[in-house]
């Protein structure tokens, strides 16, 4: 292990002062310093990975663990909470989609509890700085003082990629992949990509909760430039006991997953790559038929 | 723990075959059936994430430990490989760039091994479909008709994106994030991608394999339209001990990173969430002085 990266945030990038603030923020209580030096918090945000527990990081897995207090959201599976200690507060703090909250906000009772001295994991589903809004809750961390780790996790689409078979980048059909979003937090279209040009890429696309809005958004795809014949996977609840794969193309892929819960996280794959499926896949046939 | 995600590729998908075929594929030898049905190999192509070894997930842990022969190339940390059982076989595979391998091949050995009955695990830094050929060896293990799983990791992106402070999303910065690669596995300026169109998008861009090419390709973000005041973030050996991060704008990035050592592996975030770093890190001095 790497000591190293075993620091919180505020205490990266300078020897002597990190070691203090190390200290601070999260050594063992000190009985001789404990009146005069109040224990210090600190809030972990730790990527969750996409659903499967095994796809946890083994630093995620400690933290948890070791966590006093464990606030996550819906996206994160009971699997993944049942690592907690059982002396662990576990405290729900996400919103589901559509609650309107015009600027996204870390839970008060996270910062009460940083503030308290307790060391909080605050679990994000995927990784917490792609669409996960880690990038938000660390600047109001640092606006709080409060010491602050980024986990970084295994984002959706891997999960979906590895267990959907479909590669992101392939030699023969594309070396880049642009992650966009299908909503923003309040539940309406994003508008601040620059669709036009995403559309008119040659590489492959994930759209990330793509369970909403997804006709809308396969139409400006193909209002963008993408033709409608390019191939296109829906994987609901990625790596999951129930992961759901649908593949169609960008003109029929609206239509074939219209009897699928939309309240099950998807993401939707865009690209030749979506091709390679089958042929993975083809092993099986193959084999139990020798 | 998902049972379903616990099965090697070819076994995913139909219930009693599933089953069939996964016994072949990697159960413990069955003394009465030895004789008429050889053990059947299994390569686990795993995504060792971006260096720091708590980075990999809990999995690949657990495929590393149980791993008769562990596979793994030279951007794959010895502290990882020391994961692996002291009786494993530990095969170097790996080809440093330049070596201009026109068509990429799985290497001879992890076959024979796999043909011969062994449970290979195949590291790849970071994520193995996303710039890891992943897809390419599955391919290829599918047309010889040998079990296998993906297993996803902590795309170096991420690593570099937590440890260096700059969140790849953010809601007034961007909303997207293209993944390009800086040249090809024969060391040539990738031309697949469509430059042009991913130069001229808005959101974030991570540039793999950046330390080499690095003027030329930061000239054709400039020629595809990106102002050349873009912030960039150079980081080398992502959440290594030896990590390093230069920040400057694609002016002037070459130039600044002009003396780093060009074998460490590194990207280049692009972006204006670059801008979030100094901010996060900003605590820093504020917590010191107080």
């Amino acid at each position: 292990m790497n000591p190293a990266n075993r620091q919180p945030s505020i205490a990266r990038h300078n020897g002597a002062s990190a070691a203090r603030v190390a200290a601070r923020a999260d050594a063992e209580p000190d009985p001789m310093k404990k009146a005069a030096e109040p224990k210090r918090g600190i809030v972990y945000l730790v990527g969750a990975g996409p659903g499967d527990p095994g796809l946890l990081t083994v630093r995620a897995a400690e933290l948890l663990r070791a966590a006093e207090v464990v606030a996550y959201d819906e996206l994160v599976s009971p699997e993944i909470l049942a690592l907690a200690s059982p002396d662990a507060e576990l405290l729900p703090v996400g919103r589901r989609h559509g609650s309107g909250v015009a600027v996204y906000r870390l839970h008060a009772g996270v910062l009460a509890r940083a503030r308290a001295g307790k060391r909080v994991v605050r679990l994000k589903s995927g990784d917490p700085v792609l669409f996960g809004r880690g990038g938000e809750e660390a600047e109001e961390l640092t606006e709080e003082g409060i010491a602050f780790e980024i986990v970084p996790g295994v984002s959706a689409a891997f999960g979906a990629a590895a267990s959907a078979h479909i590669p992101l980048t392939h030699r023969d059909y594309a070396s880049d992949v642009v992650f966009v979003t299908g909503h923003d937090a309040g539940g309406s279209l994003t508008s601040k990509s620059d669709w036009e040009h995403l559309a008119a890429g040659q590489g492959t696309m994930v759209l990330y909760m793509a369970a909403r809005k997804l006709q809308a958004n396969v139409d400006r795809l193909i209002a963008g430039g993408r033709s409608a014949d390019t191939p296109a996977a829906y994987i609901a609840s990625a790596t999951r006991s129930d992961q759901r794969v649908i593949v169609g193309t960008l003109a029929d892929i609206a239509g074939k997953t219209a009897g699928v819960d939309r309240n099950a996280p998807a993401l939707l794959i865009v690209g030749e790559v979506v091709r390679l499926r089958e042929r993975l896949e083809a092993i099986d046939a193959a084999l139990l038929a020798s």
